[in-house]
């Protein structure tokens, strides 16, 4: 029996990592999650290789790795480094690629997590023919993958695409880049809370989520809080939305794409953050722009989402040129 | 004797038009101003032609005209049209690339002028051998194109390169276009003598501009005023370099691009414009990307530098694939 090719791909998140072995048509035959811990890269990754073993173990005489794709926060897919990433305990310059191509004797391509995402949603989702739009991810942070006439854009240093950290606010809130009032803080699961609490200490209105600690708080207590008519909640995502809209209406002014796709799990709000964002990224958008461009959600549904991201920047590349190690 | 192969170039601006031709290695041979006029395109269009006849006369037994290439405030790549442009008296949909070439049997392109200024930097000027730059022209307002691994950004509807009208405040200065608070109307000619209005009444120091009306006041006369020491001049450009340096670290996480490359009148007031952008360009940027993108004037000099870019989008697609009208 002829062994299936597989990708392996790896996300590597602030919190978790996942993986799975994803063939050709987007499949994903078996997937797993470890936590990504707080140790640096070099102890990080014989536990990611034990995890791969284990996953390979009950499929070994049925499939055949011919790549590891990564999405990893400050991924660099020219030099398959993470440079200073800002959600990890890393090292400020990791060769994560070469260590796992030497480790596996296999190709490994990286880039960051959102960019993964967007080969993905080009290869596997919504965004099949599209040759222009944006994939926004929104987790702990805002990532982001630009698509322009076909190909992702990585800059000429290979991190284009960081478009959680364009300015909102130079005196706003604080950003783990380092810098004040960037997208990501007001725009993610993170910064959604951050707003939660904003309008909880402005406003003297009763909400739900006042018996609740900022710990405790998370983005889908929010969207449920929205649900059963919570205020504060709701105003939270029309503040969300306003500042999401703005910045999607700029981009749409600099790239003009056919769609920007929302992922992660504050998309769950569903109309409570993409009615607002739409109307604002309108109302903020040059005339000649306005109804112009879809907002869509993944096409990638299910657990294992990041995961045929990661992958699909193994498949991307293998159908464009052949990959070498 | 053979002929000599130019491509016509037509600047189309919000006062003047620009026309020359250009040859293969940007040498323009021969080039005039006309006024663009008041008109709709169907009354401007006939004293365009005769400005090229004119042009044309002494040239007649020496050159042949390859192609024509447009550069206009609007212009869409793809349809070959202007649709609804800001800064000129024109209907809101003129197919001016069809009208062009049915009178001179000829391939016409063209694109908003900063893409044609782009091409120019990239066939011509100080872009040769980049594949990732962003022009920014600063006249009447600002323009902008977006070089993304060596082909100009069109975007999903062949409008991109709108970097004119990304949102300063949501609250400012009212814009051609419509909106409040675009980028244009802090950051070009007439946005800085607006600044400097502004500035005149928010301060008591004194200033020769306090003795210029507004109508007589022009960017060079706020160089000459900087240059003289003038502190309210020094203040604008300050102001102007904080709001540009800011919006060029979002395009920097954007696309992260090698070098930006500005152009226009404004410029002539070097480091009074560039310091106060660099520096505050640099304090906005993700630490990732600081001390890496360059910050360049034009390298194509002269009067007829817009021309030049103009006829570098019929160059660029020669070299590119076979023009067909």
């Amino acid at each position: 029996m002829s062994l299936k090719e597989v990708a392996l791909g790896v996300d590597i998140g602030g919190t978790n990592t996942k993986l799975g072995f994803v063939d050709q048509d987007g499949v994903c035959l078996a997937d797993m999650s470890i936590p990504t811990g707080e140790d640096d890269a070099d102890k990080y990754l014989p536990r990611l290789y034990r995890a791969v073993d284990k996953l390979m173990l009950p499929l070994r005489d049925k499939i055949k790795i011919v790549g590891i794709g990564i999405g990893v926060p400050n991924g660099n897919y020219y030099k398959g480094t993470v440079e200073m990433p800002t959600n990890l305990q890393w090292s400020d310059y990791v060769p994560l690629a070469q260590w796992i191509e030497d480790h596996y004797k296999l190709p490994c391509r990286l880039t960051n997590d959102a960019n993964a995402a967007a080969l993905g949603e080009m290869k596997f989702g919504v965004a099949k023919g599209m040759k222009n739009f944006v994939m926004i991810t929104l987790g702990t942070g805002l990532g982001s993958g630009f698509v322009v006439d076909g190909k992702l854009a990585y800059g000429h240093d290979g991190f284009a695409g960081e478009l959680g950290h364009v300015v909102v606010n130079p005196n706003g809130r604080m950003c783990g880049c380092g810098k004040k009032g960037c997208l990501e803080t007001y725009v993610s699961a993170t910064g959604i809370r951050r707003t939660v609490y904003k309008l909880l200490a402005d406003h003297t209105e009763e909400s739900e989520m006042r018996r609740i600690s900022f710990e405790d708080l998370d983005a889908s207590m929010i969207t449920d809080s929205a649900t059963r008519g919570d205020k504060i909640a709701i105003e939270a995502f029309e503040y969300t939305g306003r500042i999401l809209g703005m910045k999607l209406a700029d981009v749409m002014a600099i790239l003009s794409p056919e769609a920007f796709i929302l992922f992660g799990g504050l998309t769950r709000a569903q109309d409570y953050l993409f009615e607002p964002t739409r109307r604002y990224m309108e109302q903020f958008m040059m005339p000649i722009f306005r109804n112009k461009v879809k907002l869509l959600t993944s096409g990638l549904t299910g657990a294992n989402t990041a995961v045929l991201g990661a992958a699909a920047l193994i498949w991307h590349e293998l159908e464009n040129m052949p990959l070498q190690s």
